[in-house]
């Protein structure tokens, strides 16, 4: 909370309003429900009267909040009150306001009615740069959801998830239920994508039926659940495996992939700016005519929320910093035909850069 | 479309701009993915160049999207543009801007920044009012989903489903699971509150162990999945059992409660006020001093949504009309003693009020 309100100061921002969406359970350790009913944390530079954030909450949730009373008051509110009014009393004389990235616009709309002298800016100009620096307990919580998710692509290229014949939507169902049972309490995401689907980078696992002699591409991830029940920290891989032989042709692209993957990881060291790793994969990749089927950003930060800062694009030449802790995800997506993609976790260190998924890179075959 | 573009002529909108949650996949059948990655459907009132909307989303999910051009142009962004001066170029000119409900605040407040001159309203003042009045087909889809989450309330009520010396997390999960087994995409939420946890309406089901002679309030639902993989509409329903015969006291208290909500589902009548449905339940609680305890309003509307428009709440005078729907749940909760709820989904129809769930509303005893 102090070095949340140092950057605040920093930033010329007065109040800061924090509902649904990582930045609350990362701060005070409570997530918002998704509601109709407003959930805000009001956290103030000048500390507010006692030097306390406020947390405006539905009094019947009450009962679900730990109380830190040290750290922040609850103000329940009732089913008629209005909690737009009270947190608009709470933030009046702020000139300059951060809401929450996710914070659902009617309320931010609502606020802005109510305090229209104020100027807004997105909360992650604050929370944004403190959140993408990791902490060691956070990286060692990181770690342990790779740990998880590389548990599954283990089992997925030893062959004991079966592939030829099933639905990618079947393969996607039993992806969750591992990785639900290594330890994450939600499944963000189980992209399976076969054959020509492969071409799609977020395809949606469907009813087509995987057939022998084709790429399978499997990119999932999760939450993992603090003691507390919680939300934790993500994981998030991509392996791809090949259902019998693959042609010589696509097995040459994967390997320049692999290697374009493996540069990439090699240069995202402290002090590189994120633009230049996402363009050390992408040169390696024009070597082979490649770049023009790498479609997306090389990476993504990734903590508490599956993407968050820094995001390894063109354009962004913000270095990294110690404790940046991000995926390298290099593929190619060539339309009606295949695609690839590579991915890992990676902490940028002082010692260099650290990859916490451990498990091969390597194409690798499966007969099932 | 058609009818958008005439509730935003009524309420003086000139553009409305639909990103995640659920009005977007209600008007064009496309789910925009939760990212920093905009995906943004504009819809002019005056339809713009062609008299379609757009869909402005990340090029390379385009893939996903189930092309209907004669409604809205697609238009991809590449992964080093920017999509808010998209948005912004499409809507120049408007005056008055509806944003979508739930659109991350990250992107509002730069599309605010980007278009300084238009004034700003939450897009559910256009799209709650006409998703509240259902269609018979979605009367149909509101049906097959509380079909699915009576058939796990009638499991819970025959003793399938053991409760005693299980935690309600187990019990929680079981029930997610028997949900996902009855037809639906998603569980929305899964409260198991035993004994005294049952005096916190939205209890998150925990490591409590259910013992002999308490109330276990379940409180369930969910949302089905089109025949596309589009989301669908939404479940919703509160029993109570009991472990072992329950004392006279809270068999009394639980009586009340289910004439209270026998006689909300009365009055729940076309052009009878949504808070006068709500005062019903209260004032019949009243007369066992059980409103004190009524800690919620009676009702939230559901579709698309598992809450919206219309709440049964009082200050809201609106009246009912033909195709809403609704749930009808009074409940009571006495601190560290125990709670209560009874919840159905009603539609308001011309031949009077047509409750969706149909198992017993009585306080079924189990032994298991």
């Amino acid at each position: 909370m102090e070095r949340v309100r140092t950057a605040m100061a920093e930033a010329g921002v007065d109040a800061l309003l924090l509902s649904v969406g990582p930045d609350l359970p990362w701060l005070i350790g409570y997530q918002a429900m998704a509601s109709e009913r407003l959930t805000m944390l009001v956290v103030r530079a000048d500390g507010g009267g006692d030097g306390r954030a406020d947390l405006v909450i539905p009094a019947f949730e009450v009962p679900r909040v730990v109380d830190r009373p040290e750290v922040f008051a609850v103000r329940g509110w009732g089913e008629t009150d209005d909690p737009i009014d009270l947190v608009a009393d709470l933030v009046a004389g702020a000139d300059r306001i951060a809401i929450g990235d996710h914070t659902w616009s009617r309320f931010t709309v609502a606020l802005q009615g109510a305090l229209p002298g104020a100027s807004w800016t997105a909360g992650g100009t604050v929370t944004g740069p403190l959140r993408a620096v990791k902490e060691p307990e956070e990286v060692a919580r990181l770690q342990a959801a790779a740990a998880g998710v590389d548990r599954v692509a283990t089992a997925l290229q030893k062959g004991e998830i079966p592939l030829i014949g099933r639905t990618e939507a079947d393969v996607s169902a039993e992806l969750s239920r591992r990785i639900l049972a290594e330890g994450h309490a939600v499944v963000n995401f189980a992209i399976v994508a076969s054959g020509p689907n492969a071409a799609s980078p977020h395809h949606h696992a469907g009813r087509r039926v995987i057939e022998p002699g084709e790429v399978v591409l499997c990119d999932f991830g999760g939450t993992t659940s603090e003691p507390d029940g919680q939300p934790g920290y993500c994981s998030d891989i991509t392996r791809c495996v090949h259902t019998g032989p693959p042609s010589a042709e696509f097995a040459e692209a994967y390997g320049v992939l692999q290697e374009a993957q493996r540069r990439a990881v090699e240069a995202a060291v402290v002090g590189a700016s994120a633009e230049s790793v996402d363009k050390v994969a992408r040169d390696h990749l024009a070597q082979a005519d490649l770049d023009r089927w790498f479609l997306h950003r090389l990476g993504h930060g990734i903590g508490v929320e599956e993407h968050e800062d820094p995001y390894l694009v063109d354009g962004n030449d913000v270095p990294l910093v110690a404790g940046n802790a991000f995926s390298v995800e290099p593929g190619f997506y060539v339309e009606n035909r295949w695609g690839a993609r590579i991915e890992d976790i990676v902490i940028a260190g002082d010692d260099g850069p650290l990859a916490l998924n451990r498990v091969t890179h390597d194409l690798v075959v499966v007969e099932a």
